[in-house]
């Protein structure tokens, strides 16, 4: 009996999510990328959008070292935050940083089209990235972590999303809210067309609320055990991340909230390869995190989940 | 100079640290727990124990979810949080859970005579391991996990510091308080080994405050680059840490208050190896596990650490 439903539940994941491209390891990641149930007592359930998300990490109230105005951190973090480990809020976006492993946990934005249109008062080339002081310099990432490690310093909240203000953009040059990234065939390309996709969005909807941050998926090695391996690079052993994802909601006028999620291996990806293919179903990128994004929307309360109505 | 200092230090390191028992592979993973050194700003820095620690932390007001009561959790936490993420108390212990890894970052204890008394009251044999309710079903790990996969659940707070009550002793049953450990020749004996000794030190001390956890530590591979490598078990890809830490500190009547700190390679340890040669600085499970330890002491006010005089 048991044996018959977690089958189906197989075939279903099989069916719902069999086109997505995680990588030349597909395969190999699919436990976490694929399977859209959750083991509850010894038993597999199927994980349903609507089923109903603890709201006890939005509830309390966060301890957050603030340099942006209480208000616009409200804004930004309007619909909850994914978890509550060292946040800390810029002028335009908050981050959570991840103490063990150099880089954060997650980054939130609220983009319009005001924070992305052109402005010749800002200069991105006159930004540098810089070591965040806010940071203990036991866990502080450094510039010559990254010096010929052969990884970009990749922007978790992007750079081109925060032109209002010459400070913002500046902002998102802290190595705060960086993570190593394959630079050719991914930073400079899928990722940044995933970006700029992002920033499309502010056309459809008023708002657009982005949460990003780097995921280390096991993967099944020869010997049939699963094992999470990452790289490491410079004195301060700063973590290179597996894939890396964005959960994006978009609220039109009429208040109506679709979703969408994204996770991208960190490594050269092919020029050709559409930004739809690397959607997954978002509780899948929660449990692999360990966050929960959007948590003050019922999932149910979503018009659109990757394009499909929920 | 510079490299004339670098030596200097790595000579330093070298006659410290050299005693100490890091596993079968001590030199691949001696950057982290060798070097008693910091990277600030590109230049690696000797850190003294006297070095100031940055008090944000202790500072916060944390969100704990409270099941203890708040007076036996002020005296536990009395020398500060290591870290503020997911934080829950039980009646006798207080851990942080990783969401991500489904094991504690930290789990602490405050340990008397008292605690740790034969007590016809308390059986530990009535005991089950139990799925921890707290923890939202994403991120919970469960008995069928650790099923077959050829792990112990491991104690982090170890159910013989909790002789008062049977409650006591049952909440460190929880799997939220587990961590996948080597059962023969190592949860069994060597690990078993130290926490008779952290016991031990109630004789000593009045108070014994106990913190305890997991690490994941990098390895130099045959590339010559560093990784992180981990198996992860169950369908709820619980993972096996690589390493486990104690950090104690014991306060004698008059105030006096001295620290341990023991890294052990979750392996198979022979018997006759000695608990005091798992002695590490303390400083080095800090960067290596993201936390800071007693950071409501300054390291200037501890009368010894690992024995030695501050």
């Amino acid at each position: 009996m048991l044996r018959k439903r977690l089958l189906y539940l197989a075939q279903l994941s099989a069916v719902g999510f069999g086109g997505y491209y995680i990588g030349q390891n597909k395969e190999k990641y699919c436990d976490f990328l694929y399977g859209n149930s959750v083991t509850v007592d010894g038993k597999r359930i199927l994980n349903k959008p609507g089923l109903p998300v603890f709201g006890t990490v939005s509830a309390a109230t966060p301890f957050v070292e603030t340099n942006g105005s209480k208000d616009r951190i409200s804004q930004i973090m309007k619909y909850g935050f994914p978890g509550l480990d060292n946040v800390r809020s810029y002028d335009d976006f908050v981050l959570s940083y991840d103490r063990r492993n150099r880089v954060p946990h997650w980054v939130f934005e609220h983009i319009t089209k005001d924070h992305i249109a052109k402005n010749d008062a800002v200069d991105r080339s006159k930004c540098e990235f810089h070591p965040d002081e806010s940071i203990h310099p036991f866990f502080r990432s450094q510039n010559t972590d990254y010096k010929r490690s052969g990884f970009d310093r990749g922007h978790m909240a992007a750079a081109g999303n925060h032109r209002l203000h010459q400070k913002h953009v500046d902002q998102t040059f802290f190595l705060s809210n960086m993570a190593p990234q394959v630079g050719e065939g991914f930073n400079r390309s899928a990722w940044n067309r995933l970006e700029k996709h992002v920033r499309k969005l502010t056309k459809v909807y008023d708002n657009v609320y982005c949460c990003t941050g780097p995921l280390y998926l096991p993967r099944r090695e020869s010997d049939g055990k699963s094992y999470v391996r990452y790289q490491v690079i410079g004195a301060n052993c700063v973590a290179v991340p597996t894939h890396f994802y964005k959960i994006v909601v978009g609220e039109s006028s009429d208040g109506t909230l679709d979703m969408e999620a994204y996770v991208m291996p960190n490594q050269k990806i092919p020029d050709e390869t559409p930004v739809s293919s690397f959607m997954v179903p978002p509780e899948t990128v929660e449990k692999a995190a360990g966050l929960l994004f959007f948590d003050k929307i019922h999932r149910s309360k979503l018009n659109r989940i990757n394009g499909k109505k929920v």
